[in-house]
């Protein structure tokens, strides 16, 4: 299973491409678009981050995106620059037809450091650890985003394997029920 | 001129055509993209609203696409579904090369109504009016997305027309500097 995890920024898209096989996680390959220097505007901004993810999505192929669900951040004019981006990187994947997923910063940095309040270095620490990675990323970024798919890998198959309610967990575990 | 205008939602997008020629303004098309029956997710959503608006940008061949600036709503949540749809849509604009420009809210009612706190209901009425449409759309979001359009068609030209600052003013106004 190829997993294309996606940190999305205005300014800096960060992504990470991994395989999930049954003997553990690869890495494919990571990095960041930078759209600031060239391009000045938000529409500018965005068509650059678009068309990049556009070039990852043809040359790696991955059958699901995943995402950091949106941290609601005090300042709503980063909020709104944020979301722009993410929708257009939400948009790259779908046009791809990949099966997408939203994880909680916490659930992605629990997955990866078993602490869902670590820091960005523990994250980036621990993700170049996982994959192997010698060199350290020039941004935050693309571990990050490799966080996010590292997190996928480790909950996929975990997901829908619990009961959704306990009608049915009593259901399909009657052992479970106490009778008096 | 040609003259697209957007007023993005994440469940129904506005847009509206108009050209703008030496005599006036003339309505091309308008209508709205309607994301919300079929398509439960956010990613598809997106991909309903670019695939849609990309059809209209074929069609209609654009110079100039018109948006309204974002408002800075107390939701959170609403804000980045909004913020989302945003970036899809100027994302879509500028993948086919148009001139995107930014109104805000105020401006555009004052544009269309000469009233920068008309209701909803007067914009409607005064796109209808200007536009000689016959017709009550169904969403407001197509004629609030007109009215964009017409505001950048008042605007346009005029658009670095005025000094830019009190120095330039002096500068181009010499008889308006009252000597002592």
């Amino acid at each position: 299973m190829r997993i294309l995890g996606i940190d999305p920024g205005s300014l800096i898209c960060g992504y990470g491409v991994i395989d999930k096989t049954k003997t553990g996680i690869q890495l494919i390959e990571y990095g960041v678009v930078k759209a600031a220097r060239k391009h000045k505007t938000i529409p500018a901004r965005l068509t650059e981050i678009f068309l990049r993810l556009e070039q990852v999505l043809e040359r790696t192929s991955p059958e699901i995106a995943a995402f950091e669900t949106m941290f609601y951040s005090k300042n709503a004019q980063s909020l709104m620059k944020l979301a722009h981006a993410r929708g257009v990187a939400m948009l790259a994947a779908s046009l791809y037809e990949t099966a997408i997923f939203e994880y909680s910063p916490k659930e992605v940095k629990k997955s990866v450091t078993g602490n869902g309040s670590a820091s960005k270095e523990q994250v980036s620490f621990m993700v170049k650890r996982i994959l192997n990675i010698d060199e350290t990323p020039d941004f935050f970024d693309s571990t990050d985003a490799l966080a996010v798919a590292i997190c996928h890998s480790m909950k996929a198959g975990k997901i829908n394997a619990g009961p959704s309610n306990w009608k049915d967990f009593i259901k399909n575990n009657p052992d479970r029920v106490i009778k008096r």
